[in-house]
């Protein structure tokens, strides 16, 4: 392809919207376009980039049995009011009417789909197992989108259904899958762990992220060096502290003016803020629209509260749980801001985070303005209606594994698996006759790949100050051939001649033949990140020319056939990969 | 692939919801889906061929210089009402809002996307022409969504627009864009014909409809014998009747109790239908809701009313326009059902047909019930507000270009191409940079394939009693091995043997290894429709075979190894041609 030909329009500047490298630079690079916000369009190099992706994609599915379909991103409410997510969807969930006011919504996610699928056309364990997957544009309507293809509203995912027979089955439809997303993601050049995951609202039995290690990642994990513990923070199950053996002392009220915070209070009555509970107060929504319920959850001082423990602990979805307002609040259940404790609280549902059941003595609000109860032990002061691991894991908890220091680290995700089981299956009466002609529930497993988040995420960990370094095998072309000066006969015709080599040999090549400065041209090379870089320049006469990898600084000066051979196997090697 | 393994379900009955072959083979061969009215989804089979003709679509748009982009399927209000086209689209466009109740539609097409992109992007005349394409999915509200793939609500389509610097370079990207549809629907196995066509809501100075012939199709063509005049009947000019030389008779009003038709009122009069005039009245919406007026359209008496005219000769969109309940604009206008004629009519618009300009002593409703008048004379007794050609053709009129007797047929409408002009350039202000520093309009085209409704006209134009007959370029499998009995082991080894023959040689081969009946098995790979099949039976233990295309009935007999060459070669002249 010809670059005077070509609809492209790199940037000089970096644009206003864009906060991370590979929002930067695939604007810059001119590959998206923002159309409104967390809706954007790819132009033509990055949508070669993204065809690459999904092709890697549909190898790796095709090589484990997936069948490709396509399905609708139109979908019927009630296919969703069936399995229940209607409402646990929330706005994220971009919803609309037809011209008969019909409810429809955007597909987020297709499990509805592939399950009704399979239920009225899969009767026999005959035609189980089956992987379908397809590649497919899915809504999300963020409340927040941001980070370009990080976070947005409009986006390219692969997603695929296993049905089987049995969970062994199942077991094996996962790995298959796992398998699979460790060589997709490989392909794309990608750093990345697959780690634990919650299943959140597409619900299950288990689930893996792969996360792309990145430091603009919105995903945190904890990993242990010492095992092979690897889990997003959210899942990261936490070890309590170990129990007091502490006697429990008399329960005592005593005044604490001003001490709203942890530290404060726990400053005022010289403790340590392991000495203390805190407290955090919710509103949670029930499915009729009036129905409204409050919540207090008590973690220790110290502790951050993990908010996918606390909802998946009420059994509702996220968007259905608000920190509550404290006048509101108090009216009904006794709390009283920044003075609130388990004791004495009335009317709400109390939630306990289950370190605290083993500590002694501790200092709790008392539910009156400028008043703290010490002493104030499990048990014998106050009980949970719900007590479990409520915690947020930090580095240098103790790994629930092998009791190591945990560690942190960041990343995006492009992936997860997910073991659904019988979730949908159940809900929306998919069955399979087994040999016996007895009906059976289909085992079911979902799989997602985000693919224009997995470009993103390329970017991210392939970018220096000048640009992207794309991979080859995700590269929109493979080869640069940089004209520098187009009025010069000899420099045209020796860089035409390597273009049509180049081609001829099936490497997809650029000329950059724009009457352009040379300054412009090579930062055009560099924005773009094509991974070879040959340069015809003055030396042309002689016919040499300059030879340079994206990825290194140096560069060589070699005869124009050695600098197309060279590009031809370098291309070839790195494809082969 | 193996049948035994693929996720394909054939049906043995024509389902209720088909009434055309290409509904009812595409729903029976498993190959679309329905989810709800007007939406379906790809399963394997049928998203391989979907696949195919997108891939035609790309080359023939690369070949010409087509840059491939993906815009969003979500799309912004503001920008269709900087067009003027959010009023215009009507109940066709899915409208949604996000979270924060800012409007979106989905796309129904692209041209405001890509007139924004080009005005904030394009600068220079050295950036044109440029021609940028996509294939995506499109989505219009239909009112009756029917026919399967012919038209649904949610569908996938290739949508190209050109940009040029004047006039002459618009000719040339409508040539080459009108080249490139001829190859692509050649290869595609399409009998079709490329008509001049209205513009519609999309708008421009000129336009071509690709129409592939068939009974079943909703667009009617016009086309002449004797010359090359071909056009929708939406846009084929009429040629008017020769004007009478009668003198002007004496307006007069008579009696015609209960003859409301133009069949009762010409029988009752003894008068031929061509010396009536046809009164059709209507409601018109104006863009603010309370806004309405009424229009009265007067055409001879045998004529039919071409609504596509009437809709352009009042300049408002299709559905702006309905027909008038007749006690309404009876009491405005003076209007009287089935007594209606041009005189004596007020309040209303009036859209005469030129034809009747030139007829002499008509008889036209009186306005009055149980009344008509004869002699009625255009001038002197009524006039038009308009007075334009509003005329249906039929089969038998005279050729708008050399007067020779009008053919008709009918079609699928599976392409388009527009000069749109300078229609969205100007109203969205998209301009370029001169030689001279001048801002000029840039000038444009729009060209549209639609990819699934190719694949039902393919079907279509492709199919027996037994099922579909797919050309080779859109198969989605060249060639099916089938094994008669799956028990009988030379069978199963020689059908294997020729399977990965094909296999290796690059040919896309099914091999029906599934236990079911032989019968069965022909059966569903007639519905099927694969071209080629290669049938491994008792003669097994000979290294004989049964060799047959689907498109023929007969078979032969052959040894093993010409079978599968005979494949090969066959399917290679095939898809090179």
């Amino acid at each position: 392809m010809r670059l005077s030909k070509m609809y492209i329009r790199t940037l000089r500047e970096v644009p206003n919207e864009a906060e991370i490298p590979s929002h930067i630079w695939l604007l810059r690079a001119g590959m998206i376009r923002r159309l409104v916000s967390g809706v954007y369009g790819f132009m033509p190099l990055g949508f070669r980039s993204v065809r690459k992706i999904e092709d890697i994609v549909r190898e790796e599915m095709d090589a484990k049995g997936g069948q490709e379909i396509h399905m609708s991103a139109l979908q019927p409410a009630e296919l969703w009011q069936e399995s229940g997510r209607w409402y646990a969807y929330g706005p994220e969930m971009w919803r609309l009417r037809d011209r008969n006011e019909r409810e429809f919504c955007l597909g987020p996610t297709h499990e509805e789909i592939f399950t009704d699928i399979v239920r009225s056309e899969v009767s026999s364990y005959r035609q189980l197992p089956l992987n379908l997957y397809q590649i497919q544009t899915k809504y999300r309507d963020e409340k927040r989108p941001r980070f370009g293809l990080m976070r947005s509203r409009e986006f390219v995912m692969k997603d695929a259904y296993s049905f089987d027979r049995d969970w062994e089955g199942l077991d094996q439809s996962y790995r298959d899958m796992y398998d699979a997303y460790e060589r997709v993601f490989t392909r794309c050049g990608l750093v990345f762990r697959a780690v634990e995951a919650d299943t959140g609202a597409i619900g299950g039995s288990a689930s893996h992220e792969f996360t792309a290690l990145s430091e603009v990642g919105e995903s945190e994990i904890a990993y242990c060096g010492s095992c092979d513990m690897a889990a997003t923070s959210e899942r990261a199950e936490c070890v309590n502290d170990t129990p007091s053996d502490e006697a429990e002392l008399p329960l005592e009220k005593v005044v604490t003016p001003g001490t709203k915070t942890i530290a404060e209070v726990a400053g005022f009555l010289k403790v340590d803020e392991k000495q203390t509970i805190k407290a955090l107060l919710f509103r949670v929504y029930g499915e009729a629209e009036e129905s409204v319920s409050y919540v207090a959850a008590f973690i220790r001082g110290d502790r951050e509260l993990n908010m996918t423990k606390l909802v998946n602990a009420l059994g509702v979805p996220e968007h259905a749980v608000e920190f509550a307002d404290e006048a509101e609040m108090g009216a009904v259940t006794g709390s009283v801001g920044g003075f609130t404790g388990p004791v004495g609280l009335h009317d709400c549902k109390i939630l306990v985070d289950s370190e605290l059941v083993g500590l002694k003595n501790l200092v709790a609000g008392a539910c009156e303005k400028d008043h703290h109860l010490i002493n104030v032990n499990y048990g014998r002061d106050y009980k949970g209606d719900i007590v479990t691991d409520l915690k947020l894991i930090k580095a240098g908890d103790k790994c629930p594994v092998c009791g190591a220091p945990v560690k942190m680290a960041r990343g995006i995700e492009v992936g997860q698996v997910f073991k659904l089981g019988t979730k949908y299956s159940k809900s929306m009466g998919a069955y399979y006759k087994d040999e016996n002609m007895n009906d059976q529930l289909i085992i079911m497993g979902c799989y997602g790949i985000g693919v224009t988040r997995t470009l993103a995420a390329i970017v991210e960990q392939h970018h220096d100050e000048n640009g992207i370094i794309w991979p080859m095998s995700v590269a929109p072309y493979h080869v640069i051939v940089t004209v520098v000066n187009t009025e010069d006969e000899q420099q045209t015709v020796l860089a035409e001649t390597i273009y049509q080599e180049l081609l001829k040999a099936g490497i997809e090549a650029l000329i950059d033949d724009r009457k352009e400065r040379p300054g412009v041209k090579f930062k055009d090379a560099d924005v773009l990140g094509i991974p070879v870089r040959i340069t015809v320049g003055k030396k042309a006469a002689e016919g040499v020319v300059e030879y340079k990898l994206r990825k290194e600084s140096a560069f060589s000066e070699i005869s124009a056939e050695a600098a197309a051979s060279d590009a031809i196997a370098y291309v070839r090697a790195e494809l082969s990969k």
